[in-house]
């Protein structure tokens, strides 16, 4: 089998966009991997993200602000910073770095322990 | 459940090491996510990883060649490069930047589709 490659970095908005870029690079039964773009976007106040999936998120480039529910701060996450979040820890993107863009890898698990 | 994050850039060593540093940071069923950290480290001549799962790898600081059984030159990584190794896909480490260290994410997947 071919080993597929990229980087991701390439491919980056020149320009902020009105939505976020996610792109999926490997999905299995219990994982999906993928790379989402931010520029500038955030959740709308009071929506928060209830999932059903086990997320790890890494921030790749650029810079944000996350907020877990029950903490009185955002979190800032710069280049290198990961989070665990597990399924139903709510949480809101209260800020991305609209220029340049930012770019995540997130890792979706559906599998237990 | 707490979100447990930090920064695949925190802990460095600040000289080369003898060996590669290895750490996880999830391990579930069909999964593993860890962070190898290589100072100058390469596979031996003539030896290569012949894996029986997966590996979605992402170059995440530094640089670094990989050679794929069958390729007739090494890959060149840099930072936010990826690659994805299916099993069995024998390859080899040709080089790593000693210093500053090399950072690498390595997605192990032993789910198939």
């Amino acid at each position: 089998m071919q080993a597929k490659a990229g980087s991701l970095l390439s491919g980056l908005p020149s320009r902020p966009l009105t939505e976020e870029l996610t792109e999926t690079f490997c999905e299995r039964p219990g994982l999906r991997i993928e790379r989402i773009v931010s520029t500038g976007q955030a959740s709308p106040d009071g929506q928060w993200y209830d999932q059903e999936s086990d997320e790890w998120v890494l921030l790749v480039k650029g810079r944000a602000r996350l907020r877990l529910e029950g903490e009185t701060q955002d979190r800032e996450l710069v280049e290198g910073d990961f989070v665990f979040l597990p399924a139903h820890c709510r949480h809101r993107v209260a800020w991305t770095q609209r220029e340049p863009p930012t770019v995540w890898l997130a890792i979706h698990i559906f599998t237990k322990c």
